[in-house]
């Protein structure tokens, strides 16, 4: 393959190609700095207005509460598994509830069990990780440090259609395959974390948003780069921060601002391609059967299976042969999986649907 | 500035332009991806490889000794000096040996005093953090954990030219500004790291060579990607790693082998710049002064003085606008400071160089 084709990757995932090809037209120089953006101090007025206008405009896409610090870390979402109950949930005396829907709260659920005390809210196993709790189901200590959700389950591509709403306890979220997917109105959690590599530019950033409140529980022997309050004190400078990944996040949100008009517009487009490929699921007789409940069911990452693993195989490899690649499912799960995230462009998903109809046709008994 | 001009910036730092040119050629579609690098899953065949052949580059290059693993880490040097003692010092019992050589061992110390026990080894204060300490000097404990040096000070410009032997005791070494210059022994040290962005990529990712008895020591509580051990386990894919700039240090490293011709070839390039550059010092009658005692001068980092605060300034914009930038010295100390690491060509340092001569005979009283 010596072209683009269209890229269904769970994450790494596909960049908006405006983007790729701005930043490969200053990859040599970044304009008025005389060296590439990968070369030039995180100290130097080269590189410090990149990281403002990065922060700025994720305040402006997300609406971001002035009380909130916006942190460029590391270290992706397993990292901040651990680093939130480190944070705040040790010295406080406290244990905090995690809601289980998926294998990625389950990952932070295992990394918080190193860490501190927690309690499981609630456990969705028994339907498959086929759909997320009610908000009655959720068993919520009222004095929990806080209670922990994945907006978006990658992997089984279950999503929360609405928060729950818990009172006082701080609400975390991670939401590192929805984030900038659609508006979000984040007075409704205390900490909102996304690693960059699904809608925000390439893997090696992780975007943290934190209620300045919390900030206060943050134990002063914390190493320095483990503590949120240390980060956002020396605003994510307290060494070399990733650079480049952060000027990538700087052109994807301009690109989201600019070119797809905000994130309102971005969830409609959202939300159309994943009609378009639910539709062909739903309407292919039972040939393809997605993984979650439809109430439940991902805007982002799209989970199905054919009526055989074979099939499944021959599927992924000639549609790769179309043109079409990283299909293949979670290698903890199988099946396929079509992720179609901001930068999937609507061409992409009609040419998913064209290919699954022609091989369903194909192979049907 | 719309061209690449000479950049002395002590990291991010110039990296080699056919580098560059490789990543910008192919940045939009990487050969047979089909998605640029930035683009694809981490567990891919298009990635893959790519992780692999940079750290067989890495112990080719090192000549890494097959008892150690090779890691691919975040956070910089600075989650390293945490890192450090949570991993081989916490659970010991005993207390790890810090050598001061300047701010970055100053800061590492900071950093493990916050984690576990420690005893300062040897503090060079004295001299303004302008030399190494002797072998003679160093008050080792023979129970240490760990014995800890920085073998390149990039703020101060001292370097060590030969390491200390210490027994039985594991060297650690915190090798961020001087790694890839020039031959090491790598069996002299437990565990050996390095941030990228000086000599072998960009920022965002930080190489760690650790020998494989000390995994032994890291406790299984740690949160994963906090554990030496659970990282080496996974081989650095514990979560999705920093895959473009693992990427990077990939083309960074295949400069040094097939341009450059390995490292003993790349010492005597960075020792004739050095000698070029120490040597317009101190011919200058003392117009310019460098920072470190010459028996340990860096020849990485070369941190030097005018006459005055306000000649530093003039200096500093003139070469600028000369085509000359980043020179500003770290701004914890002042003055200037060029690095001129693998990176920098020769004609980096002699335009430097002429441009010193000229700007004493203008500016001499």
């Amino acid at each position: 393959m010596t072209e683009r084709v269209y890229n269904f990757s769970a994450g790494p995932a596909v960049l908006p190609l405006p983007v790729l090809q701005k930043a490969q037209e200053e990859f040599l120089c970044l304009p008025g700095a005389g060296a590439s953006v990968l070369e030039v101090s995180h100290r130097s007025k080269a590189f410090e207005p990149i990281i403002e206008e990065t922060e700025a405009n994720l305040r402006k896409l997300l609406n971001v509460p002035d009380n909130y610090k916006v942190l460029f870390l590391q270290g992706g979402a397993l990292l901040q598994f651990a680093m939130l109950p480190m944070n705040i949930l040790k010295g406080t005396g406290k244990s905090a509830d995690y809601a289980v829907t998926g294998s990625w709260s389950k990952k932070a659920l295992s990394e918080a069990k190193l860490v501190g005390d927690f309690k499981v809210a609630a456990d969705t196993k028994d339907s498959g990780y086929r759909r997320k709790p009610s908000l009655s189901e959720l068993k919520l200590d009222p004095n929990a440090a806080y209670a922990y959700i994945c907006s978006n389950e990658t992997i089984e591509g279950v999503q929360y259609q609405e928060y729950p709403t818990i009172g006082d306890v701080p609400l975390v979220c991670d939401a590192s395959s929805d984030f900038l997917s659609k508006p979000v109105d984040l007075s409704k959690f205390g900490v909102y974390f996304a690693c960059a590599q699904k809608n925000a530019g390439p893997a090696g950033v992780t975007l943290v948003m934190i209620r300045e409140d919390l900030l206060a529980r943050c134990d002063a022997q914390l190493p320095s780069l483990l503590s949120y309050a240390k980060c956002a004190e020396q605003k994510s400078m307290l060494n070399t921060p990733p650079c480049f990944a952060i000027y990538m996040v700087k052109l994807v949100t301009e690109w989201l601002m600019n070119d797809m008009g905000g994130l309102e517009k971005v969830h409609d487009f959202n939300k159309e391609k994943a009609a378009l490929l639910y539709g062909t699921i739903d309407s292919s007789g039972g040939y393809y059967t997605g993984h979650a409940e439809k109430e439940f069911r991902s805007i982002m990452n799209v989970p199905f299976r054919l009526p055989s693993e074979e099939l499944d195989k021959n599927f992924e490899s000639e549609a790769k042969a179309a043109g079409l690649i990283m299909l293949s499912g979670h290698r903890s799960v199988g099946g396929l999986r079509a992720s179609i995230y901001n930068a999937m462009p609507r061409e992409g998903v009609v040419a998913l649907c064209d290919f699954m109809r022609d091989f369903a046709i194909k192979n049907v008994k």
